[in-house]
C-alpha cells in the first residue's frame, strides 16, 4: 500500500501541506501511550487474531529451562483484550520507572512490531520498538533528546592498515566543537559481541547522554569514538559494500586480537582529523562485554596510550592460553607493566545477575592480590542495554577531571 | 524474547565469540533472497495464518478507485503458498531490474514487516523493508555501498535565529575532505512534506550517489545538506525534545514561508563551519515535491544564492495569491528578477504520470512565455522515490562544472 501512501501524501501536500500532519495522526490506534501517571497502554489492531500478546523488559522477567544453558531469565509476557472493534489492548498494572524500554507483540505466536510505533531499534539481528519514559532529575532523564546544546555525530571512514581496510565508525563532538579552536580529550567507547559502530548511539543513547552530562556540567566537554571492533567488517550491516545482507564474521581475525592490536589506526585517524589532546592523561577507552574484553587487553596491550578505562560487563578470560596471539600471552605481566604506569581510574562495572559476574570477581582477585588499584561498581540485573547505559552515565563524568 | 537473546549472546560471546554469525544465521528463513537470475523469494513463517501475502513497489501496480482522488495506481499483491513446514513463500515469476525496492507482508489482512529482514526505512510514518538488486553498470548501481571512497555523514544542530530555534541538519563531505584545505561547492538539497533531514540519506540513497558519481569522475566532488523543511519542527521524530511521539507539525508557519525566509541561516552555518566556496557560481538548491516548492521559492527570494536550481516532481503554485506572504508574493516578478541574473542551470523533472504533471507544464509555460533558459527532463511513473533517486544521479553531475 506504499505507492497509495506516498500519492496521498503528494495530494494533501498540494491541499493543504498538512501531509505530515495527517500521515501521522491518520492511524486510530495510539500505541505506546504513556499515561499521565507514567502507566503505558499498548494497542494493536488484530480482528481475526485469537490471541495478541507483549513482550518486553518492562514487564517483570520469567525463569526459562533452556537447553544447554540452564534457567534464564527472560523478558516477560502478557496478554492483550480485544474490544468490539478489534483492537486489542493492554495497559501495564502500576506505572513504570523513567527508562528506556524495548517490547515487541506476538501474534497469534508470531512476533509482530507496533505499527503504530516508527520508533525501533535494531540490536544484532533483532529489529525491536522502544518507548522512553522520561522523569525529571531521574538517570534516565538523560537518555532524552532535552533542551540544551547539542554535539554533533559523523560516520566517518578512516584507514587502518592494520587490518588492510577502510572502515567505518561514529564519531561524537560536543557542542561548542565547531565553534572553539578548543583541543578536546577522547574517550573510545567500544560495543559487545554482535554489535558494530551504531550500536552505542542507537542502544546506549551516547550522544544524548554526553550531551546532557555535558550540559549540567557533569562530565568535561570531549570526543566520543566508537569504532566498529569485528575486525573483519569494514562497518555495520547494510553500510558497507557487502550490501543488505548478514555481515561477514570471520572469527579468526578475531581470535588473533587484530582489533585489538590495530588500534592505534584509530587512534591516528582520530589525533589527526580532530582537534584532540593527543596523550595518556586525555585518553579513555571502555566497552561493554567483548567491547570491556578489547578494552582490558588494548589498555595493556598499549600501556602508554589510555589513563582511563572502563569495563562495563567485560568478558576477561576467554582468550588466555587459548591460542598463540601476542595480544592475549603475558595476561599479568602486561598488567603489571600497565599498572606500573599508575592509571588515573580503572573502573570495573558488572550487574550481579551477569553471567560474567564470577569471571569479574576472578579478575578482581588478580588486581586485589597485585595491589593494583581499582574502582568496582556494581548493580542489580545482568547483561543488559539498561545496565550499559547506567555505567556510561557513572563512568563519563570521571574522566579528565 | 529479547532478554533470552541477549543472554544467550553473552554466553555465546564466552564461549566462542561467535555469537553475530549465530545471531544472524539462526533463522532457517531467509527472506528476501535474491536469485542468481535477480528474481527473489520472500519467506515467512506463520503456520496457523490462512492467508499471507506481500505487497511492494517490485510487484506490477495496481489501479484503485478512492474516496475522493479517483483512480489511483497502489502498488501490487501476491499471494504467498504454504509449505508443510508452515513456511510461506513466493517467488517473482521475472527478474527484477537493479533498483532499491521496499516491501512488506501482509498476513490474515494485516501488515507485517519482515521478521528476517533487518533492513528498513522510514517514510514520513511508516516503516517498510527494503532491499537492492546490484547491476554492473546500472543506474541503481549507484545506490549501492561500492569499494570506492566515501564521504563523512554528519547530523549538526545549526543556529537559526530566522526560526528561533537551534535545528538539526545532515551534511555529507566528500572522500577526502578531512585530508585537505581545499574548498568546495556545497549543494543544498531538500524533502518533501513528511519528510525530514533524513529522508535523502535513507530513501534517497544519497550518500552512495554521491560517493559512485564521484569516484566515477561524473560529479565534482561537493558538499551536500540535507535540512529540515518544516519550519515548526528542530528535527527528525525522535530526535528532539519532543520524545518519540508524532512530530510537532505547526503548518501556520510553513503557509508564512519561514523555511524559505530563513535559509540564510543554513547557508551561514555552511559557510561559517565549512571549507566552502561561498558564492553563487557553488552553490545548488534542489528538492523534491514540496522540498521543489522550497527551491522554487527560496531561489527566486534570494536571487544571487544559487546558480544551479533543480525542481523534482516539484509542487509550484499552492500559494501564489492564497496568503500574505511576501515570499509567495509577485511570483513572476520575482522570477523575472532571478532569471535577469542568469542562472547557469533550471533543472525540472516529472514523471509523465506524477499527480503534479499539470502544474509543471503550466510553471513551464511561463518560463516558455517569457524565454527564460530551463532543462527539462522526463521519466516514466510517478511521485516516487526511483525517481527522485534517478533524478539526483542526473542533477548532480551538471553541477558546477
Amino acid at each position: 500500500m506504499r505507492k497509495l501512501t506516498v500519492i496521498a501524501l503528494g495530494v494533501l501536500a498540494i491541499n493543504s501541506l498538512s501531509a505530515q500532519q495527517a500521515l501521522w495522526d491518520s492511524s486510530k490506534i495510539k500505541s505506546p501511550q504513556v499515561n499521565e501517571d507514567n502507566t503505558v497502554t499498548f494497542q494493536f489492531y488484530a480482528p481475526q487474531a485469537d490471541l495478541v500478546q507483549v513482550t518486553g523488559d518492562f514487564l517483570p522477567p520469567r525463569e526459562l529451562e533452556t537447553p544447554g544453558h540452564g534457567k534464564v531469565s527472560v523478558a516477560g509476557i502478557a496478554d492483550l483484550t480485544k474490544d468490539e472493534n478489534g483492537v486489542w489492548s493492554f495497559t501495564t498494572p502500576s506505572p513504570l520507572d523513567p527508562e528506556l524500554y524495548m517490547y515487541s507483540f506476538i501474534v497469534d505466536g508470531l512476533r509482530s512490531l507496533d505499527p503504530a510505533n516508527v520508533y525501533m531499534i535494531r540490536d544484532v539481528a533483532t529489529v525491536t520498538n522502544i518507548f522512553l519514559i522520561d522523569g525529571e532529575g531521574s538517570r534516565a532523564h538523560n537518555y532524552m533528546v532535552n533542551d540544551v546544546p547539542h554535539g554533533s555525530v559523523s560516520r566517518v571512514w578512516y584507514d587502518s592498515p592494520g587490518l588492510g581496510m577502510k572502515r567505518r565508525m561514529s564519531i561524537y563532538t560536543p557542542p561548542g566543537y565547531e565553534d572553539s579552536n578548543e583541543s578536546y580529550p577522547v574517550f573510545y567507547l567500544l560495543h559487545g559481541a554482535g554489535g558494530d559502530e551504531e550500536a552505542w548511539l542507537a542502544l546506549g543513547r551516547t550522544a544524548q547522554i554526553m550531551d546532557n552530562l555535558i550540559a549540567e556540567g557533569k562530565a568535561e566537554p570531549m570526543i566520543v569514538v566508537m569504532t566498529n571492533g569485528n575486525p573483519s567488517q569494514e562497518g555495520a550491516p547494510g553500510e558497507t559494500s557487502e550490501g543488505l545482507f548478514p555481515p561477514n564474521m570471520d572469527i579468526s581475525r578475531m581470535n588473533r586480537g587484530e582489533f585489538e592490536t590495530s588500534f592505534p589506526d584509530v587512534v591516528n585517524y582520530v589525533d589527526k582529523h580532530y582537534r584532540t589532546k593527543a596523550d595518556k592523561a586525555h585518553r579513555a577507552i571502555a566497552g561493554l562485554s567483548m567491547g570491556g574484553f578489547h578494552s582490558l587487553h588494548t589498555s595493556k596491550l598499549y600501556p602508554d596510550m589510555f589513563d582511563y578505562v572502563g569495563l562495563f560487563s567485560a568478558a576477561i578470560f576467554p582468550f588466555e592460553g587459548r591460542n598463540g596471539a601476542p595480544v592475549y600471552q603475558d595476561f599479568e605481566g602486561k598488567l603489571k607493566t600497565q599498572f606500573e604506569k599508575n592509571p588515573k581510574l580503572y573502573w570495573i562495572a558488572i550487574g550481579d545477575e551477569d553471567f560474567l559476574y564470577q569471571d569479574n570477581v576472578k579478575f578482581r582477585k588478580i588486581l586485589d592480590d597485585n595491589k593494583y588499584p581499582y574502582v568496582y561498581y556494581e548493580t542489580p540485573e545482568g547483561h543488559i542495554w539498561k545496565n550499559w547505559r547506567i555505567y556510561l552515565t557513572e563512568f563519563a563524568p570521571q574522566l579528565f577531571k
